[in-house]
């Protein structure tokens, strides 16, 4: 029987009864997670579901809008290079958070929760927006005053109530908590944090499993993703892990974590050989998405890239401009956050960490229809 | 062996010159079309290439960004219907028009164009900047000079040249032809026009093998598809008569129709009887994909609907918001075209044209992505 934990001083909590953190106030963690076999895929659902299997409760009535089964797509990428794009740009609300939104809030609803609070301007919040609207569960949004109204226009066409914060980024999620300890039952203000519910990560390992089945039942070598608060890349990391243990493969691919120099708090850590925080300035990033400076599962990813034998890898400015440019010259027209998981690829292939012959899953997190004006300018000054 | 034919007056041309229209000066056709089984399907093939048995002619190398494939998702409409929402907004440009593109831009190539030419500022010239893009082949898109430049950010990142053109829409075809016949080959300066060029519609046409697969090789009683030039439509047209031919199926579903009465040319002559166009005045509509007047194959497409025992349906503005809204509210972010058809689903009910107990499957066929702002305005002025 699976449980929630919490990783630091292994605190078990029972998994039916919904919740975003331990006692200690930390991030928690379900274990066991057995994993699967190909048998165990449900090949009649055309979604993230037909891995159900390996999802640690059974779900009702999943909420569903088709998310996953995205394409995987082998490019000529640079003079050498041949990887695998994973086109998670193309979930049902233009990002790879479908995958994690999907399983957390159909967990929660099943439990009886009607109505949840999200801190996020960005993917997550449309992503909890959308799900929530499929769900039939009341969505309130909480971001930054300063947040740009067309960066919430999805959110809006969702029908969430979206409630704007003075102050920094952080203001934003104090609201979304003070919000949910105050409600009497917690059922009508849950607290469903793409960062912090577990569930999330239950989601995104879909996209190991996904990605196994895209090659016929084999791990790639490799698998690149962007960072911000790492549920990508902790997902591969578990969705890999279960497969390995479950026999399916023998040995789960490397994991590299991209992210903007500009914001880099795990690269930081990881050349430091650091288990936390080590300090980098911060300046701004066009990878909007992976601008978390003080990512809240920031041991959890160090320990994902060094048991994969992966590493981090922090990537200039201008060589997002750059990856972005080739991706969208290519016909891939996704986020800034996302081209940052192409530089790394070309830079890892430059400095010989992989090499053009092995298989590199690079994945492709967000649609660049979301901010389509600043991606035209950022490739148009490339070009 | 397939060849163009001219369907007025069935004069034939071969099909490995590229052509987009007749002598005569009309839009062509391709014949004959003689389906596929299931075991003709290439499962291991995850887009709408799994469906080339079907195509008129081999593919050397086909432009692929993964399209087709969409999700078909069952959801409960008003108090009784529980149609089939096939989400062909997924597609990697945000549109269904990449089916249409991926086809005919890849039979394009394989025949030595290298640069092509189109007129359209929507979705279609996103399509044909993005798999143009992916291929390696030059685009020019041709739009008038009144576009807003947010509507040509997409087709700026993909690296297409915009030229924009003063004067009425109609002023962009024409440019877009004059500079493809000032083109000494033609190879460099092809005229792919989504609306023109006839592999267009042998790539919709997937949109029926794709259904029918979907729906565990089943045709649905009823398809429901918004209509503007016509591409979807008539795609569903061909592709389900191919599969009835080829013995699939036993009867092809109802085609219906979906307008916005603000420009509704295809149900002003359905309703009167006639085989060609009818006077009906033309007024803005917040549809704007289907905002039409003209549409190039109006007789095949009355055609489609009288063949199939469908018809078209014109929805008032107050309807597609309300469905736009509902859609959306549902967690489904399309464009207002797309809730032209979900509205006419709504007004079908009620007629008793088609029942709840029947198979239908309403085609939503552009993002909500694309026109965010305007979405979450016309939703928030409904709730």
């Amino acid at each position: 029987m699976a449980h929630y934990v919490d990783p630091i001083d292994g605190t078990e909590y029972p998994i039916d009864a919904p919740r975003w953190r331990s006692d200690a106030g930390r991030p928690l963690w379900i274990a066991p997670g057995g994993g699967l076999g190909r048998d165990d895929i449900d090949a009649s659902t055309a979604s993230l579901w037909r891995y159900r299997a390996a999802l640690p409760v059974e779900f009702g009535h999943p909420i569903t809008l088709g998310e996953g089964r995205t394409p995987l797509l082998e490019r000529a990428w640079g003079a050498l290079g041949r990887p695998l794009f994973k086109l998670d740009f193309l979930n049902p609300t233009g990002s790879f958070k479908d995958r994690g939104t999907a399983v957390m809030l159909s967990y929660l609803r099943d439990r009886g929760v009607t109505a949840v609070l999200e801190d996020s301007s960005g993917n997550g919040g449309a992503s909890v927006a959308g799900y929530g609207a499929a769900g039939g569960m009341g969505v309130t949004i909480f971001a930054p005053s300063s947040t740009s109204p067309s960066k919430i226009d999805q959110v809006r066409a969702y029908g969430a109530t979206v409630e704007l914060v003075e102050g920094p980024r952080e203001e934003s999620q104090h609201a979304a908590i003070r919000r949910s300890e105050s409600s009497r039952s917690g059922s009508d203000a849950f607290y469903a944090s793409h960062n912090w519910q577990a569930f999330f990560l239950q989601g995104t390992k879909t996209l190991a499993y996904e990605i196994w089945e895209d090659l016929g039942f084999r791990a790639p070598d490799n698998v690149i993703v962007p960072v911000g608060a790492g549920s990508s890349l902790l997902g591969c990391w578990l969705g890999f892990r279960e497969l390995a243990s479950a026999g399916q493969i023998s040995t789960p691919p490397r994991l590299f974590a991209a992210q903007p120099l500009n914001c880099s708090p795990v690269d930081a850590a990881f050349s430091a050989g650091s288990d936390g925080p080590v300090a980098r300035p911060v300046s701004p990033t066009i990878a909007e998405g992976t601008s978390i400076a003080r990512p809240l599962r920031l041991p959890q990813m160090l320990h994902a890239l060094r048991d994969s034998g992966g590493r981090s890898v922090a990537v200039p400015e201008a060589d997002i401009a750059r990856a972005l440019h080739d991706l969208c010259a290519g016909g891939l027209f996704v986020e800034p956050t996302s081209a940052t998981a192409a530089a790394a690829y070309s830079s890892l292939l430059a400095s010989t960490a992989i090499t053009p012959s092995e298989t590199t899953v690079v994945l492709l997190t967000g649609s660049g229809l979301k901010a389509a004006s600043a991606v035209a300018d950022v490739v148009a000054a490339v070009y």
